[in-house]
């Protein structure tokens, strides 16, 4: 293990919290950009309680709405214009994934000349990362992508149908304010979604990290026996408050960097998921639902043992030996049906997407999430690699 | 759940770091105190190492040597000078968690006015926390107390023997620089306290936090099975580096703020043992080693289904039902084994300290680390609560 971590966001966490958003950003500024989706904060009167919490500690407020599921670079780039023009010194996002990663990259915009898609990291080519940003505050209403408390974002580019992601340290938020009550009103699909989203942000480098790991390797564990334990009460009951903070803290556990130090682990199944859901505005969680076990069948059989250790540790399944690929595979199964319980679709044909795409999503994944010919991860994959995997999704 | 959390500490982790100390020193400032303890980083060549490191990167230092175990407040009040006379503008702590510790504190005191006491959490006084520091970079030499990458550091008060700590956010070290080689001369007994060390960092706030912290219960068994595979081989082999490592990876996580987020956990055992090696200079991992058995086998009566959860997820002893007090006791029997396994001790009487003193620990530790008739932890104890403690340890 030879790795640098570093997370300086501040976390507050507990039900309630949201009410503490005037006086936290008038600590960090005086006139806020709040960044928001389609409307179902102003529905559900979300939105509401955060302008007056910060009209009450004198901060002032413009709201920029609009931010899209799979968030694309124009409507970004609008945002930018617009924190520029309000005067915002402090940008705050209050919603799912798609707002925080457009609101990140909103608050860099306006000390980023030149093409903003050059900052995201597409293919071969070496990302311009922003080097600075406004202070960004984040208020997730839904627990999946661990943006909260992470330095990532990920935009799509609607003139290449290219969906790909920047990470940079000015990214990370200055304080995430993590409200679990804001969830209660996330219906049972997306709920569903964000499980397994988190699932998949700690699989990803527990299947696809470095050897050696063991620490992260049982961490990982703990946050997917905590997804298997809390996430059909959440799906069942959205209004089990316990269920949704248990699961929202390990949504932002599973991608803050702590489960993933050490491993310097690539994120394939999310590579291929990009190119999916950028020709198919497919929800990412379910997109991960689908594609995870369908490349962990074809992944396992290079590191039978991680899967096998998985299937034992998580499932309780027996394994004849260390690399048991039967108990590799039951595991894989029993992760499927966990997916498939909580109403997840488990086949792109159950999200409406048929067979004939499926050579150019390869192909896509390889340039965009690739080097043009591999796909890093564990085993790196080629073309009929790929093409092996979204058939088994199919 | 309603905590927060934050722990800005930039950790760069990996065999062979020391040698970027330099170049990392020199982000930060241009001369620094370097502080040591008695003097086995001269003999073993790590010192030499630091300090090449840093004249190679026009890094000036001075070497503030003498930092005793359990590191005594008037040797800490002579390193603030020796800062401030040395015009430092980086403290540079190579060293176990004495000399961390001693370090931070020593970086506080050039901006800390009238007695460095005051900041010491001691008893039902509210301490006067240091609000500014210079900036710290950590290296330590021995996995144990974790104190690289947290906010708190321990003092004892020859005057008063007493021994209490300071948290404060200014004390969080602006890198910590861990390289698991510099622990590959530490000998066996240092190790095992080490591992001790690790363990009741995690086993307090797992006993003694809020319920309903799934995922830190997890994360927590997480780090002692880690120290179950690994401080046995680190203590048997001092050379197996593959050890040396995961054991000081978790002896990092153990006490960094992870385990502990959403916990709201005191560390009772931490206070008895601050008394008694405030009074006999045990060394800190050596009498957890012996007092955590002993409280547990007091405390467990009131939560008998987390000592339970506990013996079953980390010793595989099965459970007649969740608050099995029986399996509970195995559950702590076989943890005081893995630490005699180790070679610490597990009773005072090994450590060569005798029952007669025991009435004055238990008032001791009421008066400095609790409220004067109470210890805060599950359960909270008074006095005849900690005498059995304590004669349970002797």
């Amino acid at each position: 293990m030879r790795f640098e971590f570093c997370n300086p966001t501040r976390l507050v966490f507990g039900c309630g919290v949201l009410g503490r958003l005037g006086e936290e950003t008038a600590r960090i500024g005086r006139r806020a950009l709040v960044v928001i989706g389609g409307g179902s904060v102003r529905r559900n009167g979300t939105l509401d309680r955060a302008l007056r919490s910060l009209a009450g500690a004198s901060v002032e407020a413009d709201v920029f709405e609009g931010i899209e599921p799979n968030p694309r670079l124009p409507t970004v780039v609008r945002g930018g214009r617009a924190a520029v023009g309000s005067g915002a010194d402090v940008v705050v996002a209050v919603g799912g994934g798609s707002v925080m990663d457009a609101a990140k990259v909103i608050a860099a915009l306006p000390f980023y000349e030149g093409d903003p898609w050059d900052m995201i990291r597409h293919g071969r080519e070496r990302p311009r990362v922003p080097e600075r940003a406004l202070p960004v505050i984040t208020v997730p209403t839904l627990a999946a992508t661990g943006s909260e408390m992470n330095d990532g974002a990920v935009l799509t580019n609607p003139d290449t149908t290219e969906k790909s992601y920047v990470i940079a340290p000015c990214l990370f938020p200055r304080l995430a304010l993590v409200d679990p009550e804001l969830t209660l009103t996330v219906p049972p699909d997306h709920t569903a979604y964000g499980v397994a989203d988190l699932v998949t942000h700690v699989t990803e480098s527990y299947f696809n990290g470095a050897d050696g790991t063991p620490l992260q390797d049982r961490m990982a564990e703990a946050v997917v026996h905590v997804a298997l334990e809390y996430g059909p009460r959440a799906v069942r009951d959205g209004s089990d408050i316990e269920a949704r903070e248990q699961v929202q803290w390990a949504s932002v556990v599973a991608l803050n960097g702590w489960i993933q130090a050490g491993t310097a682990a690539p994120f394939p199944v999310h590579q291929i998921e990009h190119v999916v859901s950028a020709h198919t505005d497919l929800a990412h969680g379910a997109g991960l639902a689908i594609l995870s076990p369908a490349w962990m069948r074809v992944a396992c059989k290079a590191t039978p043992e991680k899967y096998a250790q998985f299937a034992t540790r998580v499932f309780g399944i027996p394994a004849r030996g260390p690399d048991d690929l039967d108990a590799a595979r039951s595991g894989i199964d029993r992760l499927e049906a966990f997916f498939r319980s909580l109403g997840c679709p488990t086949r792109l044909s159950e999200a409406g997407i048929g067979a004939d795409p499926l050579e150019r999503y390869a192909r896509d994944t390889l340039r965009v999430g690739g080097d043009g010919r591999t796909l890093a991860g564990r085993p790196p994959m080629g073309l009929e690699d790929l093409l092996e995997v979204l058939r088994l999704a199919a």
